[in-house]
């Protein structure tokens, strides 16, 4: 695998590389400064257990021992679609992901509920539907193409494409950045997304499609045996071609949404805020970030653990451990979503809590 | 083991038997309708996994296919000190619950940060701490005794104690319902509870108390084997005296806050609504109150899985899945209170989500 030649490059491709640049380490320092300073918090130290790490987390992605709220929080819902439908690797056709970004719009999906729960704003973007969608305040409407090609059997996007996704995902991030946000949620909508995912997520930990690819929304075994030869096939295309790193590689087997969400992640962090990313669809745009620019893995927390393989092979490769396992499978963004107040309450206890001193409670 | 005769039944102990009886069943068939009906929602059925449950449970709980939200929720911490202190076994002073209590009313502790974090009433009630506390408007000031007896070599309390606090649990409970609580949610603090958890459940189960006797807020070998030690010796009493079913059990090896914690989850579920346990300590009162009346695990939800091994038997004896595991060990309520989020977006999905008719999505 060689590196094509800078001056090839095309305009998005050099946003991308210049976006992973500009990604800083974590504070470590911060993260040990939190620690010792938990000491003194009116409770036994390592109690709250899984929740602490998260504020130690926290306390490096800020660089402060104090870090500051993850309030308010926005996950943007990536809708795309692929090609590879055509594959009958879903049994829901493929207009529902259209349909599903109306339903978004209107207040009706799973995210918008739990969105309204949690606090959360909840930011739609058309980064690739199959078919053109009218505007909407609600919709974000940034298409690089009206959905991918058949990744089974040609590139799913081409290089520039797969930049431009990645740049839609890291502008959408900035913007809700600059509306207030302090910490950023992946969601996803895509028919036959968990299918590039599988391809993505197998491509990078060089993982076997069967043991990786899994039943999605639900679907029959004569169907994932098809899902498992598509993934399979669209791998070994990349053995033989010369697929150019991470962005070649999302450019012959990836999605937009998966694109867009890499750049989500990879913006995020560059921007130094939490990114709490989804199930098995975030995890391959996150695991692609993490390709592109290996310090972005410190800035993102796994929400969930989704019920495909390729979603816990991936978060095991990357490290994290994620907070909540609760059989999801929906995407959307709704696994992060259900994790963010697990994650909003990490932070209000490293700035809220009384010290033993203050409160005058006797310590051990 | 007899049951005492009637006639000689304290008050109290008359009012825990008639709060167990007026427990109804939950209604199954009302689970089934919202299982029905939430395979009409915009999403592919099963794809929330345990959050669906949790729905169909809430329906089941309230005897409504579209069940009411569980907004807003209150958690009622019950404190209360222990004789078995004396045994050294925790490392903690004893006054540290006392001055718990004070840190609670003023705000400080990592319940009231979560509390206000997920928009809970927060209840802090003096069932049994060691010394007299002052009245604070934020304080339920309803001692039984002043801290228990040593179970080691004594019963912890009397019969009529025991039931006293289930009372004084089952008042708390009615009180928040009353103010408008359409969930509860369990807190406990007393310095040592971890022991009388342990040995309540121990003998519920008739398990091995060396397996089931862990390292509360943190205890380190020599202290742990103490620990067991004092719970095997509670437990040998409990052989041969006549501990008249489980009120008797809660007297001879209990402690004044898992009373109280047991009458809140006997009143919870004969109020029909429900009631989000936390660790050890609230799964000892859960277990005892469904050694009361079986009917009341209906109305449990467990919120996370303790490390304390006592806590994960119980509640696998239970049939109770907890919704998170992320290694706390704090007590106070902060599991269950990380939690209610969960619940409430389970609630409020059954609630708003657009069916694929209203939304105009495909089904498949």
């Amino acid at each position: 695998m060689t590196s094509p030649d800078p001056n090839s490059r095309t305009d998005p491709e050099r946003s991308v590389a210049s976006l992973a640049a500009s990604i800083r380490p974590v504070e470590l320092s911060a993260a040990v400064e939190a620690r010792r300073r938990d000491q003194q918090l009116t409770k036994p130290a390592g109690s709250l257990g899984r929740i602490e790490q998260i504020g130690f987390q926290l306390a490096a992605i800020s660089g402060s021992a104090v870090p500051p709220l993850v309030e308010p929080a926005a996950v943007a819902v990536f809708a795309g679609d692929h090609g590879v439908h055509a594959e009958g690797v879903s049994p829901w056709p493929q207009a529902v992901t259209a349909q599903m970004v109306a339903n978004f719009c209107a207040g009706g999906a799973a995210i918008n509920v739990i969105g309204r729960a949690n606090g959360l704003d909840v930011r739609v973007v058309n980064v690739g539907v199959a078919v053109p969608l009218s505007d909407h305040p609600l919709l974000v409407n940034r298409p690089v193409r009206l959905g991918t090609a058949n990744l089974r059997f040609e590139p799913a996007m081409s290089r520039a494409e797969a930049a431009q996704a990645i740049i839609v995902g890291a502008e959408v991030a900035t913007q809700l950045l600059a509306d207030g946000a302090q910490c950023l949620l992946t969601g996803d909508m895509g028919i036959a997304n968990t299918t590039p995912s599988a391809a993505v997520i197998a491509a990078l930990l060089g993982a076997d499609p069967a043991r990786i690819t899994g039943r999605g929304t639900g679907i029959d075994d004569p169907t994932l045996a098809r899902k498992i030869t598509v993934v399979t096939e669209a791998l070994r295309r990349l053995e033989t071609d010369n697929h150019d790193g991470p962005l070649g590689l999302l450019a012959q087997v990836g999605g937009l949404e998966i694109a867009a969400l890499a750049g989500f992640c990879l913006a995020g962090a560059a921007a130094r805020v939490p990114v709490i990313i989804d199930g098995v669809i975030a995890v391959a745009g996150a695991l692609t970030a993490c390709s592109l620019q290996p310090l972005t893995v410190a800035y993102l927390i796994a929400g969930h653990r989704s019920v495909e393989p390729a979603a816990s092979a991936a978060l095991e490769h990357l490290g994290l451990a994620p907070l909540l396992e609760l059989d999801l499978r929906l995407g959307e963004g709704t696994g992060a979503a259900l994790a963010y107040p697990l994650v909003r309450a990490a932070a209000r206890l490293m700035r809220e809590m009384a010290t033993f001193d203050q409160a005058g409670v006797d310590s051990h």
